[in-house]
């Protein structure tokens, strides 16, 4: 940041009053503005043995296979977020069951949110952020080719807890430094 | 936001190609600033057959007693964000357990994730933003001088399910609409 939102003037990174970490503080105005992270919501659709993946049509990993999956918007629910994102994103309706795998990326300030739901219908079709959308049974799953690490995990479980026969949430922090 | 925290040129609201939502655009610069919901991260710290609570210092709120929580910071997890603040606002050290209670507030852009967590002594103090710092039994509880709904139905789920011998994870949605 180098302009306050607010009024127009300079920003400076400074630690505020009673703040222990520097934040974009606008002296002209007197406002703070704080930085957070963001949640990303999505899910992971199911229709008899098989899970909907999205062919990515945008940067980053574009071409590359992920769960529908988002930024959750201001005014909506977690549930609402990942149910929005699938059928932005896939053109499917879905029941979400439970949230499933929280995925915490500090390094990029992302929480992933992944709730597991179940197809109304086997209907969908590609939004504008996807070049292809497809059912894959577990053998069919693009392993090498997923866009994120979340997506991966968030299979690995799926498919491991369902043959297990139960389903247990799951939290995985993924920590990369930055070079 | 009125100004482009890039460049500082005015932005407009208007929804971006592609998008279907009104965002804060600048046209000077060619950003789009988007605005998400926040995470809030915070304890159910134990010690014994008891829960510590904070009396609120600051507003909004204040005098009323609260769970130690607070808004996540980049760069750090859910969990360590939990435990974060539970040291800065009771000055206590806890070992988290689990995901115990997400709650969501759309009216204002709010996420609750609220961890069962266990004090390791059974030491605290108030932290700046805090006016006392006390031990609760169930039977202590202050439940009519609570600071907030998400800190009465967090403690309320504690407390039955302990009665009942198992934590089971808690997912509300808390909507009210504005006026």
């Amino acid at each position: 940041m180098n302009f306050c939102p607010q009024c127009g003037s300079e920003t400076e990174l400074s630690v505020p009053e009673g703040d222990n970490r520097e934040r974009d503080v606008c002296y002209s105005c007197d406002s703070i503005h704080y930085q957070n992270p963001r949640i990303i919501a999505g899910c992971i659709p199911v229709w008899e043995d098989k899970v909907l993946l999205c062919k990515r049509a945008i940067s980053p990993r574009k071409g590359y296979w992920t769960l529908p999956a988002g930024f959750m918007e201001l005014a909506e629910t977690t549930e609402q977020a990942a149910i929005r994102e699938t059928l932005e994103e896939a053109g499917a309706v879905v029941k979400t069951e439970s949230l499933y795998a929280l995925f915490n990326l500090p390094h990029i300030g992302q929480v992933y949110m992944i709730y597991r739901s179940a197809l109304l219908k086997p209907e969908f079709e590609s939004g504008i952020e996807s070049l292809d959308t497809r059912l894959f049974s577990e053998d069919e799953i693009p392993w090498d080719d997923l866009a994120f690490p979340t997506m991966r995990l968030s299979l690995e479980y799926y498919f491991k807890d369902r043959a297990d026969g139960s389903f247990t949430f799951r939290s995985t922090d993924i920590v990369k430094h930055r070079p």
